[in-house]
């Protein structure tokens, strides 16, 4: 790790700075790969999964029998672990509705607002070195319990050209039965455009590589909406001298082992602890099987000594990491202090690793800086709240010179007349009445 | 009008397209705009605001004092009306906070979510044909109920190279202070990059013609992130015998007012309804200022017959109109049916004005569709929603073998052992006390 001591500020923005990728050549690659799906379909399916996966599944579309016979490739503990860890992201995310709450604005004015599920979603699961079913179970439950009609699921081949059991296993378990063996920016193509397999979708959740990512990004202007850009996985760890060296060490390890584009960053105002910590690390290390990626990662990885805990916070504010891991025995309270992060574990004993897999908060998490503007994915991300009202002749009365004065002042008459027709109605039928 | 008899089923989607631009070009040239913005700065501002505007103002950035006088130009009774509106936007919108609320997952697993500002936003707000004050309201209210703490405004000049007292009045009983005299695809480019004046912002708001669309688009490949895409403003009313013809064409017409390429639609189940409309509107359209705009809008309009309003809503969904307006007697049950649209209006006086300027819904809302998947702008769009969690040493012991097994199915050791190393150090302690 690259050791920094006492930065200045204006030092700072240099030495949080992300890796940046050569997007020009990438998005030019990217668009090209989807531009052939739009136009080619399954057949360039088979191209790109030949090309980049270096194996074409038999069927792209996962048979029912499959997903069933899945269960029995299955361990039964991890069975239990899997749905211990379903039921606890379902608790959390289950309150996340909001209901519908009537506001008379003034006499005779109705607004409400109503979740309404997203119609038809498409899930990326990413595969790669290790088939990620806890990122379905962090997708997959809140598509479920947002009320999705239509959810689609697409991951890459494993070595045999197939969906790993383990994604078939957590699919069944959730309840979803559409899933599709195709991976990368064609995957994404895919699920943007339709193809004659797999169906378009309105909105893409799922993080990726950069292709994955920029395909996203691309999809974009093509109509579709994403969760967020991804970009590799972070972690900032706050501690101080109160903090357990070889936890903050097991906790910097976990995200270094992500990828080797890992951002694994410690900030602390004690000499001691990050000594103690970096000599954590080279112990736990030694004994991991990523070590190779964890190493790479931990390269570009900083450990950075500060004057305060409170500069920290400040420096945790402006780089604005996906998680936040707060070891110090005011961790409540400073976390208060937290403006951008995309989820903050605070204590010696909430680490990464439970919000990753099972204490019920959700793992798809804005990276790159986006937390500054971005929330992680949460039921609301499976809905869109649509406004209603409900205006009676008294609430037009009341509040129709209003509206017409104020589209006469932008020079919308038509929108003044909409009003002023109803006026004069309701006037002359009082009229006739009186 | 285009109008529309009985069509069949499968002829609906060519029936509801929307125009398509050429994005390809329009894309380039955008592109090119923003780099420019990115490498010169307020020099390039000058360039574009010269070429698009035919004017570039003194100053880019008004200053306090123009803020200040700019009351002493509005009338009185419209500056009620601008309070009226303000506060039943208010009162909509306040309500759309959500407080945290601790779920305990798991005893000793306690898991919340808060919203935090967004601390920079840049609220675009058009000018054009006329100042539209009523946007400010609709994006200033909620970025001011959220906290965020920077609000930068940009809006193009008027004539005089000039913001509008009516702009820089809002601002005013808003509270906002930073307000830019620029517009188009330059002043998104400047809001993402920053330039010497005008200040980079984590978010952009606000809708705008198809060039400030495609810079707020291509803006998001650049880490900052959109309200949402927005398009040509869409009406769609579902009317059948119960509905007075003078005020569904008054609705259509106001829609019809926006430009040209306004998408105006009529759905009914009653020939002598669709007839009596077609003649409303062309009596109403003969003395309207906005005539000819609102002429060639509804060229392309449509008046579609269908056998049943139940058809009716299919045909809703599909289209996932911005503006849905329900002028039936049932128009309330009715409502429960929506899948996508923007915003609902429900009942003969419940028009598109009101929602436009005054009864408190926010009018800013998805177009060309993206209402399958868009939220309207409300509170939530100036928040981030962090997630946050507390795990008790009892916590970690409960949940830890259920996070190590799911760790280890992903091949991912290193997260196991962040669990591993806190609960052995537990059960250590536990040993030495007892």
């Amino acid at each position: 790790m690259d050791i920094i001591y006492y930065p200045e500020k204006h030092k700072w923005p240099e030495i949080i700075k992300r890796p940046v990728i050569n997007q020009d050549e990438l998005y030019g690659c990217v668009q090209d790969i989807l531009n052939d799906v739009k136009i080619n379909g399954d057949k360039s399916l088979f191209k790109y999964s030949k090309k980049f996966d270096g194996i074409v599944p038999e069927n792209f579309s996962v048979i029912k029998n499959d997903i069933i016979n899945s269960e029995k490739h299955i361990e039964p503990k991890l069975k239990d672990a899997i749905n211990i860890a379903k039921n606890n992201i379902e608790e959390f995310h289950k309150w996340q509705k909001e209901e519908p709450r009537i506001t008379e604005t003034q006499p005779g004015i109705k607004c409400w607002r109503k979740s309404i599920p997203i119609e038809r979603v498409g899930l990326y699961i990413p595969g790669g070195s290790a088939p990620l079913f806890s990122t379905l179970l962090m997708l997959g439950i809140p598509a479920k319990l947002a009320g999705c009609r239509k959810i689609v699921v697409c991951t890459p081949p494993n070595a045999d050209g197939k969906v790993e059991d383990i994604i078939l296993y957590t699919a069944k378990v959730l309840g979803l039965d559409e899933i599709f063996c195709v991976g990368g920016a064609q995957a994404i193509g895919a699920m943007t455009f339709g193809t004659e397999t797999i169906p378009a979708v309105d909105k893409i959740f799922g993080p990726g590589n950069q292709y994955v990512t920029a395909a996203k990004q691309l999809s974009t202007l093509e109509g579709v909406a994403i969760d967020m850009p991804a970009g590799p996985s972070e972690v900032m760890v706050i501690a101080n001298d109160s903090a357990h060296p070889a936890f903050v060490a097991s906790d910097l390890l976990s995200q270094a082992e992500h990828g080797p584009d890992s951002q694994v960053l410690l900030l602390t105002n004690s000499k001691s602890l990050l000594d103690a910590v970096i000599d954590e690390i080279n112990r736990q290390l030694e004994i991991l099987p990523r070590k190779d990626i964890a190493g790479k990662s931990l390269k570009s990885g900083k450990a950075i000594l500060l004057d305060s805990i409170s500069t920290a916070m400040d420096l945790v504010n402006l780089y604005a990491p996906e998680h936040l891991i707060i070891a110090t025995e005011n961790a409540r309270e400073l976390s208060d202090l937290v403006k951008s992060a995309g989820s903050v574990f605070i204590g010696n004993y909430s680490c990464e690793s439970a919000g990753d897999y099972a204490s019920g908060t959700n793992h798809t998490l804005p990276t790159n800086g986006f937390a500054r503007s971005y929330s992680g994915v949460s039921l609301d991300s499976f809905f869109k709240k649509i406004t209603f009202q409900e205006i009676s002749d008294e609430g037009i009365q009341n509040l129709g010179p209003t509206i017409e004065l104020l589209a006469e002042a932008e020079s919308l008459q038509a929108h003044a007349n909409a009003v002023k027709i109803r006026r004069t109605f309701l006037e002359e039928k009082m009229n006739n009445e009186s």
